[in-house]
């Protein structure tokens, strides 16, 4: 008859340790932020500014950098639910119209991620000296690819994500600078220059960056 | 005579500008904290801990990972005061001790490195899900090296620094868990086991971890 209370306590116990894990979680829907990209060799370096938008399912991606010494500008608008993305060129004034093969994918901590730990980077002697984040690992099979990628343990923010291919070497992402909410909506309105654009080609959300 | 006035305010603008960019800092004296290592091709994953003491000018420091899919183990404590620098083997309770050439380098933003800017890590839309931090850029001609090295501006502790060589390639070091202070000073005692150990060979701050 004692059995019943200390599996109950259990139980109990198992539940609040459960709750104290850091959760696989999303990021708010709206947001605005910048990001920096390194790459192993020291050949790609870049920065990069987006607007994310879960709800309308679109993201807007502006970046500049160099690339063995070449330098490049990419302006992208991925629209998911109308399954277009256009690369647009403000130097031309012209667009490239592609259709996306890919579904929407929120920002968010990968279903099959493992958690690898919870840090504070800094530290936490003193006021704003230190951010409490989740560092998670896992896999992404269509690319062959390895990745570490860090959360914040408070609103579940991006910051670094590592990728590894055999191709690549690790790549270090840098998200920063990140504000809930957009301050221009106007940014998912194609160009006019790009209203004529007629569907060249398909791309994904990968091959559309690399 | 109105020149003066003008002057005058010009002067006390620039003064406020450069007051309000971040600073050349240098750590608090006294720390604890852990960091990861990860090397460019995967292929270097490491977990330390060290205790630094810039008073006394000496560091312990103790580090567990893998390179080249061989773990590796090391126990550190360097008393730059004394000049020696102690590898201690606690399987084997044996320790090797070595002259350390040069001086003790105070944790700090290097007197030449060049700010690369101001961000948040996270973002600064909700409390706890950001973090205040300057960039600098450098290079150390000792060991033909460039970095990249983040800290907090509020309370100056290292976040992360990328250094790069033509040998390794990138390698990511990230800081986290500091706290201001030293929780255990019986760390900077050798153990019982190395009073005897003679001095053999020498040894720089580089060359102990390389």
């Amino acid at each position: 008859m004692q059995i019943l209370p200390v599996a109950f306590v259990c139980l109990f116990l198992a539940v609040i340790t459960w709750a104290q894990r850091p959760q696989h979680c999303t990021s708010p829907p709206l947001l605005v932020g910048s990001l920096s990209v390194l790459g192993p060799k020291g050949d790609l370096g870049a920065y990069g500014k987006y607007t994310y938008d879960a709800l309308g399912r679109r993201v807007r991606f502006f970046e500049v950098g160099s690339y063995k010494n070449q330098s490049f500008q990419v302006d992208l608008l991925m629209l998911f639910r109308e399954g277009v993305l256009y690369e647009i060129n403000w130097q031309n004034h012209t667009c490239t119209k592609k259709a996306l093969k890919d579904h929407f994918q929120p920002l968010e901590v990968p279903k099959n991620a493992t958690l690898l730990g919870q840090v504070i980077l800094g530290g936490s002697s003193g006021f704003g000296q230190g951010l409490l984040v989740n560092t998670w690992a896992g896999e992404v099979p269509e690319i062959e690819a390895k990745y570490m990628t860090t959360f914040t343990e408070f609103g579940c923010l991006p910051v670094s994500t590592l990728y590894h291919t055999e191709k690549t070497g690790w790549v270090v992402l840098s998200y920063f600078n990140i504000l809930i909410g957009i301050d221009d909506p106007q940014v998912f309105f194609p160009p006019p220059f790009c209203q004529s654009a007629e569907l060249a080609g398909t791309t994904d959300f990968f091959g559309a960056f690399f």
